[in-house]
């Protein structure tokens, strides 16, 4: 078998419309929400139907952002502080054989919107647009495998502070009303896992980030991180 | 983006060279070994570099004996005793659309044997010469989702009593010698998991099962299993 020919059964609609600041894995920022849309000919109620009985799914996908940039032998991934160097089988970076990706999240509801199939996702790190691949129910007992090593990843966040200017606060109250997104609570949980790049810790202080249709500067000074501004992008 | 082209990066030599028996899940049957081997031009040591901190990893393979087959909306899983249908991504059956798999199993091992990289793995439900796509470190932090509920998957086995035959154990001994392949405790907990298809449940009372290249004859009465007899095949 040479070569396998895969074609999407979906499209993700997520909160990330850039790269920068996406969790390193599902699950760590829980308010990051995604729509999957079954695209054609596979948006019809039976080919879910019984997944409401989990409370978790697989999603698998496609890194579409990094296809054209090819695979690479070994990579440095951030939890090594983006210093060593191991083999790209070692990780979940994007710069793999194939390209494929998978992530655990919420299976929050499944709805129907004229001939549209929605499945509404929370805790994801899916960039905007990607193409899905498969969805598999999340089974526990095989799934969850206690007492499994966690190699060089741990969680070990510093106790961050975190505070919103003015301009901030009001445009967020705003925003929510507007769209019903809660997006200080997002702002709140991506600045709290620290989505600075390794390499720019240290180096940079100022930040600006992309939610949705939101422009979102923040800076550093020690444990201490602000919310500068929030503004619409056109 | 309308389709996507993905090769092999690995192939399967698994205990499982045929279909019937194979455990539901990865994880249910510990005894259950393959050997993962990289293929050009992945196979390189670099490649795998540092996997070896983690415990498990993730194997995404290719449904391969069923590409042929297509794919079907709606599937009736074993677990609803073969009688209820669900749409096919709220299982894990291989008639799906891209026909993609996913196991987390245990890596045992990771040697170099000539120009040959090889991932000893164990607790797998490989089909024998299974393509793989690709392979990821277990993270316990985002995978093992405390609380996820089982929708309908449930491990509720009745308690299965087994024994073998003088011939099946006089079998087990010589082949164990032979080859330094652990069948007698293979067999054990393949037959306790019960790997009658829930249509010939209560039909048939004797099954033929395909472990590497030895053809085991088992029946049932009740909850009385029985291994009748152990053959090499040619």
């Amino acid at each position: 078998m040479e070569t396998i020919i895969v074609r999407p059964i979906g499209l993700i609609h997520s909160c990330f419309t850039e790269k920068f600041g996406i969790p390193r894995q599902s699950g760590m920022v829980k308010s990051a929400t995604a729509t999957l849309e079954l695209l054609p000919p596979f948006n019809r109620e039976e080919m879910v139907r019984g997944l409401d009985f989990f409370s978790h799914i697989w999603v698998h996908f496609l890194f579409h952002r990094t296809v054209e940039e090819g695979w690479r032998p070994t990579v440095r991934p951030p939890w090594l502080g983006g210093k060593k160097r191991v083999g790209i089988f070692a990780t979940r970076s994007p710069h793999r054989p194939n390209h494929m990706g998978m992530s655990a999240v919420k299976l929050v509801d499944i709805r129907r919107e004229k001939k549209r199939y929605l499945l509404e996702l929370s805790g994801v790190d899916f960039l905007d647009q990607t193409p899905v691949l498969d969805i598999k129910p999340y089974v526990p007992f095989s799934d969850s495998i206690a007492g499994a090593t966690s190699g060089y990843t741990k969680i070990d966040q510093p106790r961050i502070k975190l505070k919103f200017s003015e301009q901030a606060l009001q445009f967020c109250t705003s925003y929510e009303q507007e769209t019903g997104r809660k997006i200080q609570l997002l702002i709140e949980e991506m600045i709290r896992q620290d989505p600075r790049p390794a390499s720019q810790k240290g180096k940079k202080s100022r930040f600006g980030m992309l939610l949705w249709d939101v422009n979102i500067r923040w800076q550093v000074m020690g444990l201490q991180f602000e919310v500068l501004e929030c503004r619409r992008i056109q």
